[in-house]
């Protein structure tokens, strides 16, 4: 059994726990056996967007078919 | 005076606020003089649960007493 | 095009986003170029205070005039 | 020449070096320049398997083709 | 759910496997729920033994009963 | 909005500038939203080539279509 | 052979030498076996106490019993 | 003697050599005392710049004045 | 309530205590409120002093007024 | 009483314990009072070599004559 | 097979680059085997220089004689 | 200008200073151009000598000769 781990950054206009499942279910999207999930960085995007910006970089943990 | 700080990993179906109050309660339950709290580490268990877990590592420190 | 950084530990009785939130609000009184914020430590402040206290520390970055 | 490094979790029941292995033969498999592989952790999985599961997580470096 | 790590140095004349696998016999003597192991640091103790001790600093997370 | 990062190592005989824009110029082939980039290390290679090839592993932000 | 290591806080209005001293002596008054002790931050709390109160806080590594 | 330190995002279209240079000549034109500089990160701005920005975060040392 | 910290380097011919006091000394002439300190590094400048130079490297936090 | 450490890195076609020992090995050829030794990375290189060849970069820690 | 870490300082008027390159050039006039090069950390000296002067400090990792 | 850094422990009955003092004496017996020390870890042995022995790591930085 091995898994793989990519990282991605989710992204919410309302929270940390938004950004954190916003990439989780990205992952969700295109991968079948997501197994768990690390937070490696918060940070809020401020100049570029209306408002703030909640960004979460994540990596996300997935079982590779044998 | 010394402190003893002790490593707890607290868990919510809801939300990292949550799961750190989760760690904090069961602290203050056995434990009379808890000081202050720091975050080690944040994550989300997946796959062994019937929906998300939001998880978060806790460094809990309390007074020893004289 | 320089921009400059300092660190802040917003509080909150609430939770960790409004932690944040805190921080970027007093930065954006005294500050007009605030372009992203990044997070440092998150820690819970329990003796001192009435209830629990959530603490973000976080780095705010703004532009330089130039 | 540009190399991509990408990070998977080996897992073995009889070694540390075992668990390495795996995660290697697998890049092996689909990768047809693998160079070298980065030791990141090692951890051991005890409740959700029968016995003790050695864990690897590597960083494998190939070549991208030109 | 709450789980408590605590951390161990776990030694054998033989091998790291077998230095990690010391650490987690000891802990499963006194502890009913051990979840998982992260190894933290490994080292090898030459002066003060007969011939060479591995040494592997482990935390071994456990769960709290309710 | 979610970003993925991936990992490149790039290589330039001339410096280290060089083996960062190769590592995003092979980003730029086959990625269509690069968005930044982060330098993670920096090295030489001595023996194993004529003469001394400048590395910089860089990890690159592309945001993912929704 | 199996060690443990616990994580401790000690105080002292004269020196950092003081508040490690001070986090030693309370380990020895509980502990038979203390081996040696590994220094992980210094601090110094000013507001909350009548002058600067120097703070060290410490791994405390002893020797299990077999 | 007391220095302070503070930090700064200096940014070049041309090198990281240029974006560090950038943030201590911004130090230089409002500090008398810079002494030294500590280089943090560096990194590359690919979106939302005409061609590539290169950034380089940097910690400017200035002795204060007695 | 909201912190503010800014990073100082201390120096003493005498000891890294003093050297850390020096720091703080500094920030108690300027700032109102100083709440705590966290020691960063220690080092010892030997080449350009008379003798040897003991400094310390501290952040200092402090509360801004409302 | 004075320490000196030096940075080994053993190879062994093997294992990641056998690539510990030749560096060890090696220290104990020229050193007469290696003290003991800290694991600080692992790794395996793949592609200049036959098969596999297990690196482990070491601290070897000696005590200096008086 | 086994390597030897060395940690060395170059410095360079111009450029990054040539800080790290002028520390090579050292270690290729007292050894052999020069295999890679790491680089730890770049810095400016201001104060005690005419102008700029540029320092990287890097670890040589070269082949020990059998 | 080249400079090396080598790495020392220090030890004293006595205090962390002593032991800086203590690896930085050492180096100045054999090292004729040391510039500056950076102190790495501090610890203490407690269980093989008479009584507590303060550790202190440091790395010293020195001039190569031309």
């Amino acid at each position: 059994m091995v898994f793989k781990k990519i990282t991605l950054v989710g992204t919410s206009p309302d929270s940390f726990d938004a950004a954190v499942d916003d990439a989780i279910d990205r992952a969700d999207e295109t991968l079948d056996n997501v197994k768990w999930v690390e937070v490696d960085e918060l940070g809020v995007e401020v100049a570029s967007v209306p408002s703030r910006e909640y960004q979460a970089e994540v990596e996300v943990a997935f079982e590779l078919e044998g």
